[in-house]
């Protein structure tokens, strides 16, 4: 389930400013893309089996903080904002304030906080971006998270 | 490909202490897992495509940032270290100083940074964890991660 972003490509790092803020349109997880990257990449039993979770701090089955992060960038870089401008990154800071159950229906915003062209001169600059994911239902922020972007000018 | 970790199990928070390191062995990503991670989570053309790599600021393949976090925290949980006192987890703030290729072995260090038994009396506490990913050919590192952990006390 995705709701398509209803943002235009991005053509310079120079259409950011401070303070921009976007609608990224929203997903949800479902249970067995849960397990699966669960099962890859943090196979922990509260990510893993709904039994298990019950018995942990969550109390059901949550997707893995990491499986958030990674879907949030997949849906993000998707939506086609960034494909004309990005050249990679070098940090995200990620903070969970609250658990993605599956099949919970979340939306993207991102927020523009930083934007430094590179002083060599050459035509790119540093961009930093908060990505906040929200649950559709109650609002709630289950991943807040900053990127360090380089892009294109 | 995977080297196994060389570390016992923790039993509670209370065996960690600032300043402690354990290795947890190593491993490396094919290309076939670093363009199927790419595809679903990150679709950029430098973590897709070898050709298209070529005309990146990487001038060839390389894995995904989020791709390296998630087979760490996968080696890092599949070496059991965590596994009877992990609880979860709120953050992870992460930087990738240089880029991973496929194929390339990598070694996971771990230092604890900081621990702090909850005060609330429950059996549990923070831990602070650092994670430093490092190339095996030269030892240049790939991923520098904190994470903050919730352990079993």
């Amino acid at each position: 389930m995705t709701t398509p972003a209803t943002i235009p490509p991005l053509r310079s790092l120079d259409e950011l400013a401070p303070g921009q803020t976007y609608d990224l349109g929203g997903f949800a997880l479902s249970e067995a893309e849960v397990i699966e990257f669960a099962r890859r990449y943090d196979p922990q039993p509260f990510h893993l089996d709904r039994e298990a979770a019950r018995e942990s701090l969550f109390g059901e089955l949550v997707a893995s903080g990491l499986h958030t992060l990674a879907a949030t960038f997949g849906h993000l870089m998707r939506s086609g904002w960034l494909a004309a401008v990005s050249l990679g990154g070098n940090r995200i800071d990620t903070r969970w304030p609250a658990p993605l159950r599956p099949g919970e229906p979340v939306r993207l915003k991102v927020e523009v906080l930083e934007v430094q062209p590179s002083r060599s001169g050459r035509p790119l600059g540093v961009a930093k971006l908060r990505y906040l994911l929200a649950r559709e239902a109650d609002g709630v922020v289950v991943l807040d998270s900053v990127g360090t972007h380089f892009l294109r000018r």
